[in-house]
């Protein structure tokens, strides 16, 4: 069969796992393993944003090194509900690098692109205007079936006036309005 | 409260359900409802690829004229699991569509966005030659808890070579590659 040979040349691709397009420029996901690398390399990354604590293995150091990726770190501790808070200070700092166009198109990963990937997804799209419903929706979507309602509950609670911003470098998504951000 | 009073102002969006981006360009979610045009408006379409088989409504079709909005239809029956055939030669005319970028931004949609959308969305993972696991995984996600192994078995069988593309406008995706298709 001809046509099986022809298949069977070409690599297949693993994505990270949980992984999607959040919008033009910024995807998310698990922590990149190993199998990840050829599907990761065809993103065309200019960053990777983690949220994980612990130091970047040298595996994966050595991925970004080879492809150019700039790697940006705000550890968060993996939340275990309840007793655990989200750092809202890390958030806000992670979200004006995902809102710097010039860091696209960046890669956001947690462990397993789960809770706390969740969580600043969530935060994002409080700043593209979407309502609760959608965002809890979206951040079930990729949690199931471990969804945190404290997760959800910071996300409510999470204030995106006073995330700073770029103007100068946001990226050209419709639903961004500058009212609703704190310029610089 | 000052913060407050300057929130209200601003017009919430609400999302179609299922709503998600798929790869640059390309979205995807479930029928559009009146509350969701606000949104839909933003997302500055220039087509909207419909796999529902009834004709489209009074509402959407004023809202895509006034919008100046370009509509695919390619109707598919609800599968309703396991006596329905889901027609290959028609999810192939919506890939060649998909794969235009003359159509872009696209937003592709049936009723719930679960699994007419979910087959055609899984047969395009298989033309970025996305690994079985990744592009079921993703099927589940939004198809979550009425998955249907009729579906997955579709995509699995489907067969992307047959796809016929037009090189000159195939979307700027890292994942494709013409070996996979058939040009024109």
């Amino acid at each position: 069969n001809n046509n099986k040979n022809n298949t069977e040349e070409i690599e297949e691709l693993i994505p990270m796992e949980n992984f999607s397009m959040v919008c033009k420029g910024v995807y998310r996901g698990a922590f990149p393993k190993k199998k990840n690398f050829p599907f990761l390399k065809k993103l065309g990354l200019r960053s990777i944003l983690t949220l994980i604590l612990e130091e970047y293995s040298e595996q994966n150091m050595k991925f970004l090194n080879e492809n150019n990726i700039k790697l940006f770190q705000f550890g968060v501790a993996g939340n275990k509900e309840p007793f655990v808070d989200i750092p809202e200070d890390t958030i806000r700092a992670a979200l004006s690098v995902l809102l710097d166009k010039r860091n696209h198109p960046i890669f956001v990963h947690c462990n397993k692109g789960k809770h706390r990937t969740g969580c600043l997804i969530g935060c994002l799209r409080k700043i593209q205007y979407w309502s609760h419903t959608s965002i809890f929706d979206e951040y079930r979507r990729f949690s199931h079936p471990k969804s945190r309602s404290m997760d959800q509950q910071f996300i409510e609670l999470f204030d995106p006036r006073k995330v700073v911003v770029n103007k100068r470098y946001l990226p050209d998504w419709p639903e961004l309005d500058l009212q609703n951000l704190t310029t610089k």
